[in-house]
């Protein structure tokens, strides 16, 4: 049998051997780290500090899709929840469950993407687990990751502080993670690829905190759901209306050709490297020339309201103005 | 519809409405505390001192058996994790991915287990992830929990600390958790119930931790390949051999009966709340006695040597030697 063709076994989740030969040959030879090194049943860290906690599993499917894969995707989404709690990430945990014969191949190019992405935002991976399930009881690989970050002394990151009159920023175009995985699971073609746009928002997240600190009064990353989810919850929670405005949220071309031939609004569809804050109105113009110089599709959407409490609301190109309920039903499963 | 036949459906997962009334209405309703409430994207804590930072995740199949269910074992497997890093469990996040089609009982029966355990064990579930996957993508529920503890201040766990003469002592019998999964899947009927050994074991440890401190040098718990696998990482890892005695192993009689009907050795079978401890020689009474308090089958069954490094060798009650190997292969899949 060629190392091509070899496959993950169920004994390889067994505690024994096997599954030490699967860590030091694959796992702990790619996420080598001082932490990691210890190997002990869990990682100690020493952090000072008022710490932020996340957990996300990753079920997407495909596994590997245009932009990105779930490796890479695992290590920024939960970068990105740490970060949209004002936290700057600093350590993760990693548990795989992996089904029967899933190429040991596809599983080596995940762990170093894990490994890539975690370099990229300066996270460690500091424990893990893993868990082999019979064929048929799992999707080549499933992953979960937990991490811990340490809120950033200038951060005042809750629902509460969102006030009326506050500006709703967001910091790229939407709907690419969705219908990058969509046009890969209907086999779509496009003149141009559509890529995830997934990326840790981190080193970003830091810079408006210390510019800006507690002005930027909300954050929140729109991935399931989309941006029309999103903010419908943050409007529900805050009890607050909020306008937006269709001709301001940046949709790329590409991707509204494939929202519309597979009747997707792209407001509902899934993003993973797009963010909404919710900043003070003095610090609006800032905010945006910033995010807009890492990409020109940043953009100030709307505004915090009193006038329609819990209510989303969208104003066209032409006045038109509709309510932009929160989705109900399952639009994409597995998207993330 | 009635209510006992609802099921989770893929929307419920989705990151709309349907999730929200899922959260809102099981999740949130039974897991109610102070940190979830917040409801972001993370969970904000404040923590002082060393922290220690495990995760698993949890595919045990059946999901409901005697002794306890998935949701206990997610709960305790990592408070224990924890507990083996002489850390005081604090924190838990909570991730589940379940199959589509899986019923809103069973469902509501595991939270209300998780919250159960998570309340013996005084720790918080503060921050969490739902994700459901397609029918023929899972097995009814896998869990996830990743957990913070704080590092009592007396301990110093590390492999490094293990000496030449210091005592192996276990907390009880050993193979009951294997045995009960194993029971339920081949539907083998004995006198008495083979019970799962699932608890926390985190007030134990403290209690240790907080009477001989650093005099305690090692702990973990046996669970995946059971006493054999975690003596063998030890001896590895420690660079020196273990000497263990048969007849101090203590395995209960249904589950010895259990154990050769199928052909497998206890020895190599999982537990969920045994636990190595390897303490300096001169508190071994003590610890044991401590232990037998809480389990009359805690027992000292054996030393560390310098003679045979990495390697356990076990005598019989008759004095024969015989090394014990690591697991090779798989005895027994999903069994956590």
């Amino acid at each position: 049998m060629n190392k091509n063709s070899e496959v993950i076994h169920l004994h390889h989740g067994s505690g024994g051997e096997h599954m030490t030969k699967l860590l030091n040959e694959v796992i702990f030879k790619i996420l080598k780290n001082d932490v990691l090194e210890v190997r002990h049943d869990g990682a100690f860290l020493n952090l000072q500090g008022n710490l932020a906690f996340s957990t996300d599993s990753y079920v997407v499917s495909p596994i590997f899709f245009k932009g990105g894969n779930i490796g890479e995707l695992a290590v920024n989404g939960t970068v990105n929840d740490l970060s949209m709690c004002g936290a700057v990430p600093k350590y993760l945990s990693l548990a795989l469950i992996i089904e029967e014969g899933f190429g040991l191949d596809e599983f080596t190019q995940i762990i170093k993407s894990i490994k890539e992405a975690a370099d990229k935002a300066n996270v460690q991976i500091v424990t893990g687990d893993t868990k082999v399930v019979e064929k048929g009881k799992g999707d080549h690989i499933y992953i979960n990751t937990s991490g811990i970050g340490v809120v950033h002394e200038k951060a005042n990151i809750k629902i509460e502080n969102i006030k009326e009159g506050d500006a709703i920023i967001i910091n790229g175009a939407i709907a690419s993670h969705g219908m990058a995985i969509m046009s890969e699971r209907e086999g779509l073609e496009f003149e141009s690829d559509i890529l995830s746009d997934t990326i840790n928002l981190n080193h970003t997240i830091k810079d408006l905190m210390d510019r800006f600190g507690d002005k930027i009064h909300f954050l929140r990353d729109a991935t399931r759901g989309g941006l029309a989810s999103v903010l419908n919850e943050i409007a529900v929670d805050a009890n607050l209306g909020i306008a937006i405005f269709e001709e301001k949220i940046k949709v790329e071309n590409q991707v509204r050709s494939a929202c519309e031939l597979l009747g997707l609004d792209p407001l509902y569809v899934a993003n993973e490297g797009v963010f909404v804050c919710i900043a003070a109105s003095e610090i609006k113009e800032e905010v945006v020339q910033i995010l807009q110089k890492i990409n020109p599709n940043a953009s100030e959407i709307g505004f915090v309201t009193a006038e329609h409490p819990s209510k989303i609301i969208i104003e066209s190109a032409f006045g038109g103005k509709r309510v932009i309920k929160p989705l109900v039903g399952e639009q994409l499963p597995r998207i993330c």
